[in-house]
């Protein structure tokens, strides 16, 4: 899984009607050499703005969702506690 | 998934006959360290050149064509708002 | 999918008796912040070297070869007419 | 797989139901053009901070977990030998 | 598929029991922009230390093994052979 910092949330009001109702996010991975990599991330557990998460990526990430046929794959499956120091 | 910025079209005569009838589209990572990294998308939602959109990849974004036989790793699954900012 | 100019041919004469029969090319990606990026092809299109085409990866490839048990990761999925300018 | 070295435990108390009772890790990978790249990893084997891991990813992850329900895309299948050099 | 170069082997006495008797070897990536990234593999066919060779990624390697369950995300499918130039 990817360590990332969740920096906005994400608006498309034109979507895969598959998509409605799930709550998009901006990620930004954090530590280690892809650092600043953007992801688009699904949300299921209220992570917010500023939020350190673990994201699953691939058909894992779909695993998340209850149902294998949404096109997602990035979710955010944890988040990180605030005194825990990575790396 | 990731953030992209479709800047053209793309034309291929000859392809697997499973694409025919799909619309191929250059998308350009936008934002973070990947920034610049070109991807052919499928876009099934009407987007056009110069939006910006989220791509679900991999086997998620046979998802988005409900065939899970046509050989495609990235779709086109919404188009960001034009209000919205990004990072 | 990734845009890819077609370089040469490959030659395997050990290897997995699954992909014998089938056309190995090198491939090296064109565009974008991953240019020059090598990847090994299965061609079943009758593409040539020199020619630009479109590279479909991971579990999608192997929806292009009608069997799910060969080992193969890249396919070429349709050649990109000649006359496309891309980016 | 990916050859990383375990360098921290990772605490997130508010997670995925499905992920409880798996220990999370911090894995940075080690050799190669890679080096630095960070990944969190789930560990089944007792692999401690220090010790050198190969890390499977992708839906092959899900293979060590015995339940294919799980997000998780990243595990470490062993642990590499104290006398090995590698490269 | 990916070209690399067989570098080493790799010993893991504590792993998961599904990889008993499998042969693991170093790999690094030649050729194109990710020259020089590491990956640990899987052979079948008997390469050896400095073949070149060809690797499938992800799913798609599990496909080499004839057993679906087994949590490996890399094998050697081909050796390519020795008087074959490469771009």
């Amino acid at each position: 899984m990817i360590t990332a910092k969740l920096i906005d949330n994400v608006w498309a009001t034109r979507k895969a009607s598959s998509l409605n109702g799930l709550k998009l996010m901006l990620a930004e991975v954090i530590g280690g050499s892809t650092e600043g990599q953007w992801l688009i991330v699904v949300d299921t557990i209220s992570a917010g703005v500023g939020d350190r998460v673990i994201i699953t990526t691939g058909s894992s990430a779909r695993r998340m969702l209850g149902n294998d046929d949404i096109p997602v794959d990035a979710v955010v499956v944890g988040i990180i506690d605030d005194d825990c120091k990575l790396g």
